[in-house]
């Protein structure tokens, strides 16, 4: 969502626009017509998917083939993470009180605060903050030591490394391979793999080394998509509604209300672990 | 989100649950192992789109593709209306005073209210009272007449149709056609077209006759879809949060702090309209 | 929060209003000047408490001695429930993502839902369904009993009656003996007498006869004192404010980020039960 | 909501805890028993005010007769502001989509971000910076000096000072008055003071020196109360929770649905300037 001077906006084919009216470049809505971002809501509807239409509302553009894999790929890998996380702990006890829907997952958005789903945003800064030393000169090593080391000094933890459940995402490895192959890796994600050979290798013999999680592979990932840090800060909280959502449906179907909700106290009765149809492989 | 019996559930594969615990059945969370609906988290990135996944997530089952096209459609349909909603204008004025993003958000899901998007879920009602007469020998004609006279005895609006802004909305027709090429089409959409006529036939010559609004398309799409209303109600939740994201981020980039917000007094100023590439028609 | 015509308004002393603007009558702004219901904010600091002031600002005039001192008994009743409510726990599970405060507060405030507080608008209804028969000659034993009956064949609960945890609600009680002794109580108190001597006639003998609750109780004052069901449902929500911002303070303040909470699972190490000092007595 | 040890706790007269549960000093809740910082919650019903209750429980212990009047018009300085503040105007775009009265006010409650209302937390801080100063052998206007250089140095407004609407904010004189009678002002309000006397040396002839605001009163008056800046913020929500629910509430009764809300088009037509009653002087 970058905003050029009104000179470029119009070479590029944009609105010209000379009173003092306040401006948006999202939505143009009039009678009988809807364009998003330029193109025509109804035209878009069945040849764009979900995500691609995300990714144009959110970047302004169309994304190409490969782009919109990879980002079908990052919203899905966050849509849910079970009963337990503090969001779906406070959806769930709203939805308890016979609230609305709406409420339960509002209330659900308020808990991605600082400790949760906050990692993108600062391992994105942690990464580019690398990559300037790159580019001024120094190894990916050395500059992965050197932000690794202002991190230590600072007594903070590494962003985009560690799980409470997980010593090795599933979900960051798969992200790392399909950028791969779709050949969307770039400098972000050879700065994070630097980092996690530095860990390593500072590491006594013997100690777990926390890997990279799905914070960080979503920073890397979108950091080599151009995608800026606001955006994939706004990609977590649409990717994690769909979980909220189906979570709070789910104490309002399930449940008795106003119970008094232990989040350890639960146990998963859905279907047992099953393999993909063929013609989805 | 239908709960059967234990018994039906284990013949149908789930785990087996004999304890006190309470119970969920959307996401197996293991050590390295996340089950979305059965199927890990990682194997479905890349082979699911997000809007394919959210169907999965709500319903349980892999959409067909046709029923995935469709639910795309259907998320796309919804994702942006300008800047003039009050569910935007909630966001926006929240993001005018600095507040993070997911305060924004939060804002706007909230002003999803009675009279904003709670259409879906009235029209399913309205269709399915329909329907029943239908069950019952009625003709389509005969309960569309019935079920609007219901409507109009109470003094209330037919839920469905009309727009503020649209006299012809191109998302439903799209919608509409779309569910008939895919041959997705059945007895809500049935339903929704003979009120439709009624409605016309009703009315004097001359007079505007509301169409099918979006809200009313989605309801008839969902009901032939096997959708259940709270379902419906979650999609359009879900189908928005971008748009208020998007708008709400714009806020922040584009305007000053604590400024005064008049919905009337904005102007477009992004892209004139433009075709799809050809690879996307 | 009643609204007449501009005739009977200007006659009152309001400000009289010809144009197409929309109105306000709550609180009036010019430079360096604040009306609330037209009285000077800085008039008023100092000379009315908080809880007179919320009553002034929902009811538009200055409440008696009396009545402002059964405002303030009101409000401080449901100032704090403990840690275990749901909408206390969606503030502390907010507040353990390291979300800011105001976020927590909006958190617990949506999970004021039907089944939590909800009971004081439906206790109101309830009771004034019950003064509409004793209006048209029916004893207040006669009322009673008709209105538990309507109650008891629709399948509902008595609203206003029983609780969670007491089987003697200490507010209640004070509540009740305040009005008294303030001379406030009128019709709504004695109905909702009549309909707790209606249930224990009824019940068998040896069994629990749910007592009036807090909710009953503020919905029988309430009533006597001419506040309609939407003006007590604000004070609810307002009541309860201070009690989740205090809980979420203190998950901040003294419990690790990202932890897991059980609501059932704690204990209180506050001060001992201890006496209000002489001079407050 | 400070947390002491253990030992100290039990000196004071605080329940002994050794195991592992999760704790709380809030509210004690036991059957038919309510302590609220250890005072039964009904002997506190008509003998503390709602004000006076607020402070005990966020501070722990009863006010003084002088620190409950003061901390009365705290909450009533800010109690409302009008129709135009971002966050009244997210609470009414939210009624206007028929959303429940704790939805308006949740949204309400997310728009007090850092612009709006932040400036107590940050001016009790750079209050906070001048008073170490002093105490380290700087006069107060040395210090004022000082910390007034600081922030221009870093480019940022000094906090408490300024007002969109008033040169002179009625508020803070008001509440500085209040202080200085009931002869509770100290260095904080002193510190102020040396900032303003400072900042009007410093303005070239015939400039407006922005003067102290409402935030920046409530900031000096709370640190000379012991207040800490958490707490303060706490007070700000609180006290503005009843201005949004009327506006809101105020919104749902005068107003159509799906209206489009300019703020700057309104006009007041409540009552107009009128005198405290004599018995309230």
């Amino acid at each position: 969502m970058e905003h050029t001077s009104d000179a470029v906006k119009e070479r590029r084919g944009h609105r010209r626009v000379q009173d003092e009216r306040w401006r948006t470049s999202l939505t143009c809505i009039e009678p009988n017509k809807i364009l998003l971002r330029g193109y025509p809501l109804d035209e878009i509807m069945g040849r764009l998917t979900f995500g691609e239409a995300i990714y144009l509302l959110l970047m302004g553009e169309m994304p190409t083939p490969g782009i919109g894999r990879l980002m079908e790929a990052v919203l899905v890998s966050f849509i849910d993470h079970g009963a337990t996380p503090p969001s779906t702990m406070a959806a769930r006890n709203t939805a308890t009180t016979g609230a609305p829907l709406r409420a339960c997952v509002a209330a659900g958005v308020l808990g991605f605060g600082r400790y949760h789903g906050g990692d993108i945003e600062s391992c994105m800064q942690f990464l580019d903050a690398g990559l300037v030393l790159v580019r001024n000169g120094r190894s990916y090593k050395e500059a992965a030591d050197e932000i690794i080391e202002r991190c230590e000094s600072a007594g903070e933890a590494i962003p985009g490394f560690g799980h409470r459940f997980h010593t090795r995402d599933p979900r960051a490895a798969r992200l790392f391979q399909m950028a791969m192959e779709l050949e969307l890796e770039a400098s972000h994600v050879q700065m994070i793999r630097a980092v996690e050979m530095s860990l390593r290798a500072k590491a006594a013999e013997g100690t777990h080394v926390p890997p990279v999680n799905i914070d960080g592979a979503i920073a890397a990932v979108c950091g080599d998509l151009g995608i800026p840090p606001a955006v994939a800060n706004a990609l977590f909280i649409i990717s994690r509604v769909p979980g909220i959502t189906a979570q709070a449906q789910e104490e309002r179907d399930r449940e008795q209300p106003m119970r008094q909700i232990d989040p350890k106290d639960h146990v998963y009765d859905g279907p047992m672990q099953r393999r993909l149809p063929e013609r989805r492989k």
